[in-house]
């Protein structure tokens, strides 16, 4: 054979679920968006066409529904973790990978109350999960998506190395604008039963954002540090954080033009181009 | 001539502005996409090649930058409401239209309370503004776009018309799910000065969400007709509203298949085909 | 009462449907979203939650499903009118307004000639039809959505109107780029049979893409007027022409910092803001 | 210190660049969006706040326009090659990677022949391409996204494992369409000058897409492998092939409710939920 396969990896993408558990007084409501992935011993599928050991993605859509019923019934994590289990227990199956977003919805707040069945879809930020299962050893790795932040003060950057090149002013006020890609991974404590993972997912969501609101930046780099120590600081569950943070460039308005000054109160929000500034924190080794 | 011009507007359209307004202990934010179109005496432009009159799309921009600093003080009605009469004012303008879009921040909440400036993306609602200056005349209609909810209960349809066409069967409980469209005019008290702008929409919201939330659906219809009279109840200042709702269809599981039963507890949201209601409910004119 | 229901029109959007036609030697694809709508007598669904005349909307999928098979042999125009008939001859309905949008497919291309059952999507283009069936007359709308095109030279706009917020300079050569919307209107003709919608729709594309080639742009205004015209004096069939076009702006980089001449060669492409013109040409009255 | 940095990546995405090149007869143009992203030595600005090594993202963008105008001469991959070899020999930085997708434009085709000045995009595909420069070695991958293509027959899917969850029935006639995202890896040789990017580029499409046409699929993951081996066969100079490819089902519309048979003509294709397969498939260590 001149040639051989390599990595590969096949699943079911955007499986839609939503659940309606009915309690006495009220309605609870969940909202997820499912991958699902499968590696492991799939080379007769590809080299000579032999379906024999594939599991179908039609029936990977079905396993999800069905275990919706029954497994759906506390964390998002949890849900992921039976699913990858039951994914990665099959022989030809090495490594399970499940995928979910949640998409958050909140009860409608009336005059009376709360409502026990009405609820109003709250974002843009969405939770997401990606637990994997491989030899019998799980890992969940949590996160957050889309969570759209602005400082207006607090954020400069100045000391930046100049080339031929350069022609940015340096700045010691300028608006932080990000949609912050977050995930985190826990460690093995957490696939054991009973870990708390909406509890520590609301922990680390406040820490990102109160430290996001409190801290000098310096530079996005500096602020992926202070952000993800705090997470780890106030969590001993979590190995590692990682942030993928898009800077949202906002333009002052240069409004002299028009007789008028503009003292940092207008400016042009922008998407295109942005900064992308990728990393990852994690405990010492012997930390 | 064997051909003329007929229907015609120009215009600026996504134009995008943040403000910042520095308070001594905390900063307000604002966050708009502003589109402006003109209507008149532009036919020599599209007939003769002649701009004379042209008022460019990018002075259009300029000028909406410049007004955000001393016009975009208060409510985004009131800045449109500005923008509208500088335009309708010029000559050759017969109907000045400026469409806003108001994207939502809420301050970040930290144990320490609510940060002075630093903000959080809400979301996925937007609140909407079209205001239309023509010969000295203004129209303001209000509303709100992208607000995604959801009833568990209280909803069904029974008794339409069947034909040789017709499989839906009826049903007395599903889920209504859907992104509400609304919009909503307010009569000539709103453009006199000191109207409450920012107090009627949040009635209307307030009014159009409990509602949802409270009301027995027989139908889409129903519910706008419902929605709206009550927002109409609600406030005087209110001429008509107008809803367009998409009904995003929850289908429910078939997991018989596999030995469950799914007794109204796991669905799949639907975005595609979807129904689309749209309808107008106005005071009567001798009401 | 005290409230009236005004204008409101009901059904069912991005119905997606694909067909495949097999002859012996070949394969015909098409692939269409398709919109359906409708006005009349609605009034009891609204106000008294009465369903008696409501057309389901999950049946007017059905409809349109079963109307491929035997009706979606010819253009999609032919199918808009089959379907917008059938609707329209509802005793409750005022007015069918049926609403598509063709996906194109070109074969694939191989050193053996074309495939006979292997597609390729072309595009961004859609074609566009809309239909509406009204007390028993039909009017057909063509058109055409998302054609891209860009002219690198025979564009300029000077002369424009110049106030205390202009800053834009005039020029004799600039980048005119588009994402063109165009709808045309067919006289009676085409509602009988044997109307050729197909020769039809590619002259005026034709038309429409050979006169933005060939003329001098003194503005986008004009452009529509010299394109519109050209498209009516090609095809009698046509009783208007309305085009749609974003200013997609081209902005020349200013290399002069890096010591470099930019003469019109590097461009930043945008797409917010963008300039926005809408006119309609129609056939004078007395033309 | 508790906490360490671990992988990290920072650059400026999605810059915008369109370039026209005026010939005495013709105009030529190019249409890319270039994404940089930078690795190497940044923990001080991660965990110091000391931007002293820091190239700005502002700086990079500007980089990428100056060597627009003499640089971007022949194929995206000799402008990648260009910008990654510029920013890797920066000494802090480690990695260097350049993204480009190249958006194709087609000259507008007129009665009089191919216009000089005049283009319409053509698509959905984009051409892709990434360069990688690490310590004076260079590495090209180019490839194809959005590639959307429908095989009508020849196509099947059976012998696949059947457990609790199966309710898919075996087929051996169904539609096969897939949004094809390939890449494939240039050996050392396309670094040396002169390398002919454009003409191997051209084959492996022609051979991905006449392959697609023309062979009989027992699965995607069948069909990975005999398009990847199809192009390694033809060009040499190829590594390895990826391939990415959705399953975007088409389901047979059941039109028995309504009378008629419906014999493989109607389909509803979708996008939610989809299968989704990826596979490398590279020449044998020994082959």
């Amino acid at each position: 054979m001149t040639y051989e396969l390599g990595e590969n990896r096949y699943g079911k993408s955007r499986i839609r679920l939503v659940t309606v558990r009915r309690e006495p007084d009220h309605h609870d409501l969940r909202d997820l968006t499912v991958d699902v992935a499968l590696e492991g011993d799939f080379a007769a599928a590809h080299v000579a066409g032999d379906n024999a050991g594939v599991i179908a993605t039609d029936t990977m859509k079905n396993t999800v529904y069905a275990f919706a019923l029954d497994h759906l019934t506390g964390s998002p994590e949890e849900f992921g973790l039976s699913l990858a289990r039951h994914f990665g227990a099959a022989p030809q199956v090495s490594r399970a990978t499940i995928g979910i977003r949640e998409h958050g919805w909140s009860r409608i707040e009336t005059p009376g109350g709360l409502a026990a069945d009405a609820f109003q879809r709250s974002g843009p930020a969405v939770r997401v999960v990606e637990v994997t299962a491989a030899r019998g050893q799980a890992v969940v790795v949590a996160g957050v998506e889309d969570l759209t932040v602005l400082k207006s003060t607090k954020s400069g950057f100045v000391g930046f190395e100049r080339d031929r090149y350069t022609t940015l002013a340096e700045t010691d006020d300028r608006i932080m604008a990000t949609q912050v890609s977050a995930t985190w991974a826990y460690g093995d404590a957490a696939t054991a039963d009973g870990f708390d993972f909406d509890g520590s997912h609301a922990l680390a969501v406040e820490r990102l954002l109160t430290t996001f609101a409190e801290h000098v930046s310096p530079s996005v780099q500096t602020s992926i540090w202070i952000m993800a120590t705090a997470m780890l600081d106030a969590d001993p569950a979590i190995d590692w954080v990682r942030m993928i943070l898009p800077n949202l460039h906002h333009w002052t308005v240069d409004l002299t033009p028009f007789g008028l000054e503009n003292r940092g109160e207008v400016f042009v929000p922008t998407t295109e181009p942005h900064g992308l500034i990728d990393a990852t924190v994690r405990r010492h080794a012997s930390g």
